[in-house]
């Protein structure tokens, strides 16, 4: 540094820093290395959440003011969380705004009292990105459930944050319209911004990042910001829907979103197709991918989830308990035809053993449910005290057989029982692993050996569920330090207090001894 | 702000700060207004720069160093460019690095010295991207050039940033693969990751946002970042891929970018239907639009450009002088020619005046060509003295039918001569207006009202030309001083001494008296 002593005097000023440390000292530099990172003091203790009580009653009313403990509790963590929240993880209090400007007008009394934030819809998230870990406040969105306006003629729908993806595509079904992304049920726009998610139709349709068109959002001390109008496109300026979708609740609150929508198609049809081997059922999609044939979606699931499903019993048929493809496939009813015959014809090439498709709408409900309830019926396979833990990861596609063959393996060495359900189309899957307490360190090594696998083969630590506090110290080996270095200079330029889901994504504290796994 | 005076005691550091502007005083706050922004100050005076010059010669060797004047003039501005370099807009010198180290390098002496940079490579904006307002150094990449890797399984490529489109393309071809972003000829990957470009394969395939797995990026302090590994998509952290891409060079200079590649369809046709109206043409759009047909390209070229061709004289044909609808189609044999028929309906339906399909290659080919010399056209009747300008907005797809129609009754008033095309299924269209320097506040007004419009119909001031230094003033109209203010704040935490492209996009120094346009 240029500098190495340096005195303020203040004329006038907040008594936080009389003496104290400045958040962050000016610098020339493009990042912020963890080792030069000076964290400003969070107040969550008891006498300031207090009087923050009596503000946000001020503002909000008692009735979307919560201290009830079940409250806090729902709002700490879940049981299919892979983050396991400890006992003092818990918000001091849970609000319930109405709009953006009383979102922005809670901002604005946190930053003045230095209380840290985490928001909040459907609460399906994986690795922990709601958990105070710093207690203070927790913003649910789920009062904020409104269509704001659909323009059905631009295909585009202006949602508040606590609409579900679900509820959405039911309401814009009688327009013949839908919203593309479909991550796992319960999830909300608001998290699914924040997590950048996607799900079964991303490998036609794309992730998050290619359905909002727009954002609005809370900064840190209040601001509000709008990313864009309603155009389809912009090259106005840097890309700042884009920065806050997949930025977990670090950089701001989302309060409102524009999405793009899609035209349901004419047509549609699924076809299953079951493999000797998992690199079999890979090859046909290698097929299917350079043939170029326009699929809907391409799913992989695996022969112990093909078991699980039948143990389940959760579908009305058994199946091969062996690798397996589930296609969805749309478009006008020849067209789609037409990829059910080559799709058939290139399965056969790569020696699938059985490939059946669906005559009716009742069929293709029947033969997709298998896809449809596979978390369920791992969770349903549970012996008591199991937990699951759904890792995922994304590899480039023809890293895929390698990365699947290689996690059974370690899996089997484990012990332990997992099942893979993959978005093979993108090179992405989740291991749904079950353990209990005792076994929770040979979990952790399991996924462990799958992330790392995974940055080795040029690929990514998570696909769609996101970073949160699970994947934080895996970030480096991905990306690189000074990568890594360069997103905490942008959340200090977003968020100088650290106040919104501070330590998420990007350590901003030093990690405490233990705290690293050797990678 | 929370103090009135401080005085900085030194030990140790660089003069340049004894006594001086601290660059950005810390602060609490998330967004960055232009009246508490304190500038560093840049060194371009010819001391610096000749001192440099050493330094630069030593990294590089003379023959990469060029002082030239036809270098200098060429790398200021084009004549095909909306704005006009004044005589010394232009760089102290041209370098032409040829690894990613180099420019790391490069960067490095500019950041210790104080030079400021424009990244340079197919010169084909429109904006005045490249003009150096500053003076400095011009970093040119057209000698990074090389395929790095293609990955022809993946659907990837690798590729450093003074590759061209149309070379990738000829090299992809081979491999039945291809790069859907298609913006004007001559456009390398380095200025269209800039620009956040498109062209007339967007409506299918999306733009550059869509097409851009991973950059390699030089920050302003010289540190190297890679974005991201090759995996299809990620939720890995922040987006630093899209937070680059539109970014036109003030964030960082990209050396190095993974591109996502399609499979090239099994068949295409081409389809031109003619309208007595704009408002029947864009119906006839709607129709497909909400018919879900999977079109690969519709554009839209307005009576007076195709009167232009005509005159020009570039095709082979005469084309009725209406508004006229450009369809791309594509998909297997079958399919093809069932969205050609179903398109054929919808185009009668909204008053079509006439529709014709191409039946070989050789007929796709003429029918598409006069969408491919619209711009050449409109400049081959220009008149001694005449320049051309090419603006550009988009809106929500309803609103385009009144904004086209507004601009022409505004070029109308005006007595320029200008035609229309247009991105139509995005909403977004050029203008092409020609004019001679005594009428170029005559073109300013019909620009600045098509641009005001466009942000009064929830659209925006660019669609996919970029912001540079003619649309600055425009950003906070549309997206809201706040937002401008945010992406003010990310510009000095990425670049703090303000080197990469200054006071382009965002505006670093306050307007001088007369800059800014009455709204």
């Amino acid at each position: 540094m240029w500098y190495t002593t340096f005195l303020f005097l203040f004329a006038t000023g907040s008594s936080y820093y009389l003496g104290g440390l400045r958040p962050h000292p000016p610098s020339e530099e493009s990042t912020l290395p963890l080792g030069r990172a000076t964290m400003p003091q969070l107040k969550a203790n008891v006498e300031n959440m207090q009087a923050a009580w009596v503000d946000f009653v001020t503002l909000l009313g008692e009735g979307r003011v919560s201290t009830e403990k079940n409250d806090l509790d729902f709002h700490s963590t879940s049981s299919w969380s892979a983050h396991q929240a400890k006992a003092d993880d818990r918000p001091f209090m849970v609000l319930f705004p109405q709009t953006t400007q009383e979102v922005s007008d809670i901002m604005k009394i946190c930053h003045k009292r230095h209380i840290p934030v985490v928001g909040f819809s459907g609460g399906t998230s994986l690795e922990g990105h709601y958990t105070p870990t710093h207690g203070g406040v927790c913003v649910d969105f789920t009062h904020m459930n409104k269509i704001v306006a659909l323009h059905k003629d631009d295909l585009d729908v202006v949602v508040q944050p606590g609409v579900g993806w679900e509820s959405l595509n039911d309401q814009l079904r009688k327009e013949n319209l839908f919203f593309p992304p479909d991550p796992g049920p319960g999830a909300m726009i608001g998290g699914m911004i924040g997590t950048g998610c996607s799900g079964t139709n991303a490998y036609r349709y794309g992730t998050m990042r290619e359905w909002v068109l727009s954002v609005t959002a809370v900064l840190a001390d209040g601001t509000i910001v709008k990313t864009r109008q309603r155009a389809r496109k912009s090259s106005a300026g840097y890309d700042l829907t884009k920065v806050f979708i997949g930025s977990e609740g670090t950089l701001g609150l989302v309060t409102e979103a524009t999405l793009k929508l899609a035209v349901v198609p004419e047509h549609t049809s699924v076809a299953v197709a079951s493999f000797p081997t998992i690199r079999d059922a890979a090859n046909c999609v290698g097929r299917v991918v350079s043939h170029g044939i326009p699929v809907a979606a391409v799913e992989i699931l695996d022969d112990n989830q093909m078991q699980c499903i039948n143990q389940a019993g959760m579908t009305s048929r058994k199946w091969a308990e062996t690798p397996t493809l589930f296609f969805k496939f749309s478009g006008t009813e020849r067209a789609v035809k037409e990829q059910i015959e080559t799709t058939k014809k290139l399965s056969k090439q790569a020696q699938g053993k059985s490939f059946e498709f669906a005559k009716s709408v009742e069929e293709q409900h029947e033969l997709w449910s298998a896809r449809k309830e596979a978390l369920w019926s791992t969770m349903a396979v549970k012996k008591e005290g199991d937990r699951v833990w759904t890792g995922d990861v994304a590899v480039p596609m023809t890293r895929l057989p390698d990365l699947i063959e290689e996690t059974k393996i370690s899996l089997k060495k484990s012990g332990l029982f997992g099942s893979i359900v993959g978005h093979v189309g993108d090179g992405n899957f989740h291991l749904i692993l079950l353990y209990n307490d005792a076994q929770r360190k040979i979990a952790e090594g399991v996924v462990h050996d799958m992330v790392k696998r995974a940055v080795e083969m040029e690929g990514t630590v998570t696909g769609e569920h996101g970073v949160g506090l699970v994947k934080r110290d895996y970030l480096p080996h991905e990306l690189g330090q000074s990568t890594v270095d360069l997103m905490r200079k942008m959340k200090t330029a977003f968020d100088p207090l650290c106040l919104l889901n501070c330590d998420k994504v990007i350590r901003m504290n030093k990690p405490k001894p233990g705290d690293l796994t050797q990678w």
